[in-house]
């Protein structure tokens, strides 16, 4: 088997460059060989997640995007927007490899028996750079698939998993009782409905259309309130009062939404006889923002007293803050449940080449509810 | 001199009726008799604090303002917009006091010894319902000022210098090591850099104009940057790299402010040699918004990675936090040093009856720097 992998493979490489433009290209880099405790993976599936998104386009403006390079070795490049170029002065010149997570076939092995035992094995990993053809990892860093999973069943085993598995436990561990979430009909919105129906947690559902609405009334979600209907703010301050829910992920960023569901929180809180405070509700109410659907700048009235909070939130220190013993039960988990409650479903499957074309980066950066695309590096 | 006391003084009246109207007024309210454990305080002076107005005048619009009454018995009436009646749906038709602190004589004392002992002595209290004429009250909420201070030099020994202090000590505690305050000229903000120049704490003051530098520069302020200067984001950016400072205590809440904080304060971070990730600067950086001097919404154009937050921040619940014994410490400095670094100054003494005339409203809700209204009850 070790004679099926070549000296070299492919990369997807972002590069911004001083300049002021986004480059994407395909860069032909070593196989690393592996020392013992590790093993080299043939990547067959890695999916296109928004946080991916981030490091891969940047703030490039997408409208800009020009085809160049060759059919084999194709080259995409962008306009950044002037006043973006600050925020990434960090990675200017910096031709980086992008993508979280994937899944595929350990082809080389280490010499350790660790390392031995997963050569032929469908593995998953969380490591980066995995929009390549071989990724070279160490043992401890691959979650070997049960045997009926294929790569493309394990590609997405980490990040919406586990970041839907956090939501509950940030609840949990900052005394909230039910949550709220929006863009709520993605992949990672389902994969938090069965988890709260399973354990028992109300979540109130925000989403955009009724085709959202009923993709997660179809897997049992109660409350369901949806953002373009003239009735929001009062379907969402009823599905408060209701549930109580004080804690709200974001998966949109921009815009109103937030402050919104602030505002809605507090209107519930208030509603409560006596409750009635000079600086609003004394309860906490934080919304954190997960994701950037729009990149509009997010919006706060301020009409929520002064017991409140909107931040950031990312998966990786979560992980950390709650120690590797904690993390393992939630890897745990989502393996038990990687065809039920945690499997993805893909729209579509595309070769490095052609995660490199105007048009379809123009897609998948779109990132429509119910599609999600997978990038096989070795099509 | 228990027999000076009338039985009834004027208080004044915060009222949000359900028809979208404010009303604020003079009520003639029974003087409480003291009980064994307090006393009845004639107050003398009580500051027109930025976290009063909220009460006072919660989101009415003041260019409505319109007198009624009499000259006796003054009354003020101005429209709510509709959008914010729902935020304040909770105080609807309940006539509020207003006033969190305030200085006076203790003109009459319940039969305990420590009550008795207060007896014509001049206290500072933090109680609420301070604008009125008499407020009968605790031993316990009574500060007793030093011998030669006047009730207006104890006027406000509670929010403005706890609140400093209340900033500095957060730094500590959720691990920071430098400021950024807003709104910097302001009577907190010069108390905050007495603090900081004391305590060798590096802060970042950010004020709107060459008079409001001045002010800061008297007093010793090192970092000093001016936010209506085209070098705003290049000052900001170099003070927080020479400082550090990764917390912003945000005066101004609406506008741009808070987020280009945090973006200087993430540029300011990535500018280390080796610093950059795909999600920012794992470094958190905070701003605590502790007053609305806008009452804009809040725009965060999200440029500064994950790990963020934005967060609503009073006094009493941080307080509460810290627990009796650590709050009195900070008491305990104030009092010691309430004529130096804590010292208020105020352009304006006025009435009761003067503080429901409609321009000197306008004139007190314009907040601006260096101006600072006091109210005499009994004047």
């Amino acid at each position: 088997m070790a004679a099926s992998v070549p000296a070299e493979g492919l990369q997807l490489r972002s590069l911004v460059k001083k300049s002021g433009e986004l480059e994407l290209s395909l860069a032909s880099v070593p196989v690393g060989e592996p020392a013992p405790d590790e093993v080299v993976v043939r990547v067959e599936a890695s999916p296109i997640n928004p946080s991916d998104l981030g490091l891969l386009l940047g703030p490039a403006d997408v409208s800009t995007l020009k085809a160049a390079g060759t059919s084999d070795r194709p080259v995409v490049t962008a306009s950044i927007p002037d006043q973006f170029m600050r925020a990434v002065a960090a990675r200017v010149d910096e031709a980086m490899p992008v993508g979280n997570e994937g899944a595929g076939t350990v082809v080389k092995a280490g010499s350790s028996p660790e390392a031995q035992k997963l050569l032929g094995r469908t593995v998953a990993i969380l490591g980066g750079a995995m929009y390549a053809q071989y990724r070279t990892i160490k043992v401890q860093m691959c979650l070997p698939l049960p045997a009926d999973a294929t790569a493309a069943d394990g590609a997405s085993c980490f990040v919406n998993p586990l970041t839907a598995l956090a939501m509950v436990q940030t609840m949990r561990m900052e005394g909230h009782t039910a949550l709220v979430h929006t863009a709520a009909a993605s992949n990672l919105g389902q994969m938090l409905n069965k988890i709260c129906l399973k354990d028992g947690v109300q979540l109130v559902n925000v989403v955009r259309s009724d085709e959202q609405t009923k993709i997660l009334r179809d897997i049992g979600a109660k409350h369901v309130v949806d953002s373009s209907k003239p009735t929001f703010m009062e379907d969402l301050i009823s599905a408060l009062k209701e549930t109580g829910a004080t804690l709200a992920f974001d998966a949109i960023g921009g815009g109103k939404l937030a402050g919104q569901i602030l505002a809605a929180m507090e209107i519930a809180l208030n509603s409560k006889p006596g409750a009635y405070s000079r600086y609003g509700s004394s309860t906490h109410k934080q919304v954190y923002i997960y994701g950037r659907l729009s990149t509009d700048p997010t919006v706060l009235t301020g009409a929520y007293g002064m017991a409140w909070g909107v931040g950031g939130f990312l998966l990786t220190p979560f992980l950390q803050k709650i120690g590797f013993a904690e993390a393992q039960k939630l890897r745990e988990r989502v393996a038990a449940e990687l065809k039920t409650t945690f499997a993805s479903h893909y729209t579509r499957v595309i070769s490095l080449r052609e995660a490199l074309k105007p048009e379809i980066i123009a897609a998948y950066n779109k990132r429509a509810t119910g599609e999600k695309y997978l990038i096989n590096p070795n099509l």
